[in-house]
């Protein structure tokens, strides 16, 4: 580590990079293994055995030692067939997050990103590394999507690119169709539309893509079907809106054990669908409870997670459930002030979020009492 | 199919895209599952089946249901300790192909980087997509870099990042240390030493590390180590250049299971050192038999390739060889006229390789000679 540091001193690596990157803040992952996880909104039910089993008996031969298929052929057949598209409609990639990037480094460099706030970060911080200017686009009180505000922004000259989340994160709250088909037939940008929480509620968008050649949806099985470890995304759109995207696709952009696997989920779905009715339970379940909760404010949801605000710095109630073993996530900032967004657990972990939240809150009324 | 069919006539997505990206060709993968397949440099031999037996036990809970490590810790000691530096170090990637992305994302866009062609294709176009100006640095004739004029080149305005693969992609010859050490000595830019195929041969460029904070070093274990269609790459670099790229790495760029299975290689690298070492005896004999055969020129390689040419356009060569079973790159163009590339095989598919080039170069002579 010497040697390591004695470089730090003489080399300036900022001179080299990209000056519009530099104050970008990398991403640091806080691992917090002994607490319960509700910051992520994973599945958090066991993962059904039998089918990890079938996973498991993939794994051999050439699908470790040859390159992946580029296409993603089959997976591309069975998400289909899933989402009720054809295969030229389904592009698939590394998560969300590779797809994102991939359609602002076509669509975006140079041009306008349009993002309705408050919302998933990835957005913003994908159109800065591609190159694009991020513009806000503010929900309404009620987190729906100001529809003229965003079709007027969208007339403005060099606006590429529309994200539009739904269900959204972290709000929780679905647009319409209605909604979405507005600002479809009013623009002429790319519309994405992250359907990232689709199977937990909210209207599907596929029947606007054969008559909305500007609409692309994004999908994944990270949340529903509880495959975050593996990062498989996928988009659905106008076959050549994917053949552009395609150009700055890296090649092999989703290892063949994770294209074999996701098959497999498909194949089993209904396994993920009991567990799908069990998290809407529980998220009634919670979302009642937190209602109930002196000093909370609770916004439904139609996804596997709740937004909520107490009258607390999100700092503040984030580092006492921290303390009392409980991960969630803090959000705050001029957006979302005293705002914190917690994933539905099994039911034990809804118990233990709730307990804690009681006593964190009671804790702080009676530090401020003693003020 | 009709639905979308009508929208492409109707729908112009040209008017959408980066114009800089238009001319573009997007990476179109043929298939020949009945060929022998020595077209991509992979490991040849069975995956060793004790190992894939420890990969397919990892397989369950939490690897799939939560998201990957984001900074692939276990993964990145492991890949320290192999390599002989610190974890801090160490960037693993979903791929080479993803951390040359993200290295010319923070470091080229809007300057120019110096590629040594001929070389591996993908430095161009990862340049081309980061909006980088790709400048190319001729090679001498035997394929040796021209530090002179690489350096001179570095020194102009807007240099930012030199790609330079040793060993070195398709030739399959290395550059010296002492050549790529000269080249760190006169240049401010960024110097990436792709060195993919180091376990085959060439000098390991990290005793340089230590000395110069502009040294990258991209390495893979989708070659010798067998595992391509896990996707793992991974660079070593000084800790704050690694710290610029991660501010345009993705949050989760690499799955948990190619995580946890790029350890497992690493556990029983033994296996495949014996792999290695048949690899090379068998690249030698291969070398010879190309020597002897008339009308072919083939060329040293210290990788797992023999890069060689004859006097035929090197489609004609390529075509001849598929219709024999066997799949190999062409290459050609005004940079490797005549040139193709094989990749060395299991010794019945080379064995199966030259008796089918010294068919299709009889074949040609013959028609030549009936002309």
């Amino acid at each position: 580590m010497k040697d390591v540091k004695k470089l730090r001193d003489s080399f300036n690596v900022t001179k080299l990079i990209r000056p519009d990157l530099e104050k970008l803040i990398p991403y640091d992952a806080h691992l917090y293994p002994e607490a319960i996880k509700l910051d992520a909104n994973e599945n958090p039910f066991p993962f059904p055995q039998a089918v990890a089993q079938q996973m498991a008996a993939l794994v051999a031969d050439e699908l470790l030692s040859r390159y992946p298929d580029s296409d993603a052929i089959e997976l591309r057949k069975d998400i289909a067939e899933y989402a009720g598209v054809l295969p030229e409609q389904v592009m698939a990639g590394n998560g969300s997050d590779e797809l994102i990037l991939n359609i602002l480094l076509t669509f975006g460099t140079g041009g306008r990103v349009l993002i309705t706030n408050p919302t998933f970060g990835m957005y913003k911080i994908h159109a800065l590394i591609a190159g694009a200017r991020p513009i806000p686009v503010p929900r309404r009180s009620d987190f729906s999507v100001d529809v003229p505000a965003l079709v007027s922004y969208a007339r403005k000259p060099e606006a590429r690119v529309i994200f539009l989340c739904s269900p959204n994160n972290p709000t929780g709250n679905a647009s319409t169709l209605e909604e979405i088909e507005g600002v479809l037939q009013q623009v002429n940008c790319l519309v994405v539309v992250d359907q990232a929480y689709l199977e937990f509620g909210g209207e599907d968008c596929t029947p606007l893509l054969n008559r909305y050649p500007n609409l692309l949806i994004l999908r994944t099985f990270s949340k529903a079907f509880a495959t975050a470890g593996l990062r498989v995304g996928y988009m659905l759109a106008h076959p050549d809106v994917l053949r552009q995207i395609k150009k700055v696709k890296q090649p092999y952009n989703l290892n063949s054990f994770s294209q074999a696997a996701a098959r497999v989920v498909l194949k089993n779905k209904e396994h993920f669908k009991l567990q799908i009715q069990e998290i809407k339970e529980q998220r009634e379940k919670v979302y009642q409870n937190l209602q109930s909760l002196e000093g909370v404010t609770s916004y439904p949801s139609v996804t596997n997670y709740i937004l909520f605000r107490t009258n607390y710095a999100s700092k503040t109630v984030y580092q006492g459930l921290l303390e009392k073993g409980v991960l969630i996530r803090q959000l705050g900032g001029p957006e979302l002030p005293g705002f914190l967004r917690m994933s539905i657990g099994t039911p034990e972990e809804n118990t233990k979020f709730l307990q804690a939240l009681t006593e964190v809150l009671e804790q702080l009324r009676e530090e401020k009492d003693n003020c």
